[in-house]
């Protein structure tokens, strides 16, 4: 038994009014609840720090600068990680990253990992950037991150954190298995992943329950396909009229729910995760070495559209 | 809409006492049923005509040739192709071949795709397999496809026929993401899929419901990543002491289960299966071309087993 009390740390609705400010001390009302309940890590959702900005079109890129950070920790969120390191509770956090890099400004979805020192071990950039790039005047909202961020460009690292193997992606990555898989080829243990999905679909109508079943069934079946533990947290809610999904979850690497936020508030939700859990797993029906077949999956890395036969 | 008539067949438990001749005449009796129904297509399981032979160990492999198949059709099996011309019913059928190739004998664990004229019009043989080589001693009951069967070289093709792209895979590959993958990056829109999974796992302790969660969760994941229908038939029940589940399962491009098998026997299930259900989700969230990047996923194919960090 390797166990580490996790907490999914699911953040209600934030107003574009809110500032930075009021939203940290939200987080640390939250990372406080997790010490005192013994908890090692929290999980905080994708994009923490602001409202989900990607649903407004701005034509100059550059007025979305008040929604990504130029520094991690900058000024406004080293109360985070004074709080980790005086706690002794880890934590990831997804924002907005905004870095001069090869000469020029960037800008990614992204997420850290951070020690219970209260320093970061892990960066990750998201790969699979939903929605578009041009404003759709029709759309009840827009979908933007095509536009505001680039594709990441660190891949699905892994790292050696809290007694384990510690993954991370982001929000529209849980949709995709190749994501997990790239992870679970590094024998990842726990993946921490937050989200902000709109209730409503703006792309084609389909039934509303649909989206928070493919939300859990992408959790359940990354989970289970790698024998990981995973650690959902959601922005939820109202957010100045626009709604998100909730269902910050906790999954075992059976791909069972073991534990699901009851509201879309801000909420806590606690297990005690044995990252010995998926072993057995690891060892028999998902031992890659025995049964996987690289030679059969070429189309995977050698095309990236769906090509139908003639 | 392009709508099929889709079957799954699941079929009872077959004793080591029964002949091909009494096999393929409850067979016959599905298909006919599925005929007055109105169906296109009758999915039938994993190894369909006898009793799942990899549970007994030989010593000389040479022993299961009366399982398996030395010509499709044959002798016992040519009433199928004759009903199905004759009825204007195609089926997809799992069966143990035997063949004389490059020299030597080999045996797969096969599927085929037969037209409502009656004729072969796809092959697959399964690369998935799992279970072990040797005997295991202690176990209630053996796994032995690593033993009696040589690894699927067709990879996971797709055919158009039954007026869409259909594809084939079977068992225990449901529970690899890149089986499905590899598919849909062909634009699949519908997969036949046989299967024997024994009630109990041999490998290692757990609890016994979660055989039919797995069963559900693969087929439920694989069909939402890839937006395609899938037509899931089990061999199931009783074999001669030895227990399979059941759960036959006609999943949604959305993931849902339509229809489900009722019981552990002989069973029909059928569904109006519209092959432009899963259109939209393939135009937006799963639009690979927009949205993969495979540069993020040369893990997949480069190395076969996981690697830790240091």
């Amino acid at each position: 038994m390797r166990v580490v009390r996790v907490a999914a740390a699911q953040i209600g609705g934030i107003s574009l009014r809110e500032s930075r400010a009021e939203v940290v001390e939200r987080l640390l009302a939250l990372l406080e609840q997790a010490a005192g309940a013994g908890c090692g890590l929290v999980v905080f959702p994708e994009l923490t720090l602001t409202t989900f900005f990607p649903r407004y079109f701005h034509e100059d890129v550059a007025r979305t600068d008040p929604f990504f950070e130029a520094a991690m920790p900058g000024p406004e969120t080293q109360p985070l990680f004074d709080a980790a390191a005086r706690l002794g509770v880890g934590f990831h956090l997804g924002y907005a990253e905004r870095v001069e890099e090869e000469g020029r400004v960037r800008r990614f979805n992204t997420a850290i990992l951070v020690s219970p020192a209260g320093e970061i071990v892990g960066n990750y950039r998201k790969v699979h950037l939903p929605g578009h790039s041009e404003q759709l005047p029709d759309a009840p909202f827009q979908h933007l991150e095509k536009r505001y961020f680039e594709v990441g460009d660190l891949g699905f690292p892994v790292w050696r954190a809290f007694g384990g193997v510690v993954g991370m992606c982001i929000c529209n990555d849980r949709r995709w298995p190749e994501a997990w898989r790239v992870m679970g080829l590094q024998g990842v243990e726990l993946v921490a992943l937050g989200f902000n999905t709109p209730e409503t679909n703006i792309h084609h109508r389909e039934p509303a329950h649909l989206r928070m079943f493919h939300h859990r069934l992408s959790l359940q079946a990354g989970a289970y396909q790698n024998a990981t533990w995973v650690v959902a947290a959601a922005k939820s809610g109202d957010e100045d009229g626009h709604r998100l999904i909730a269902g910050s979850a906790i999954v075992s690497p059976t791909g069972e729910i073991v534990a699901e936020a009851s509201t879309e508030g801000d909420e806590l939700i606690v297990h005690d995760c044995d990252l010995d859990l998926g072993a057995d797993l690891k060892r028999h029906v998902f031992d890659f070495a025995r049964h996987r077949r690289p030679e059969a999956y070429t189309r995977i890395t050698a095309q990236t559209a769906a090509t139908r036969p003639a």
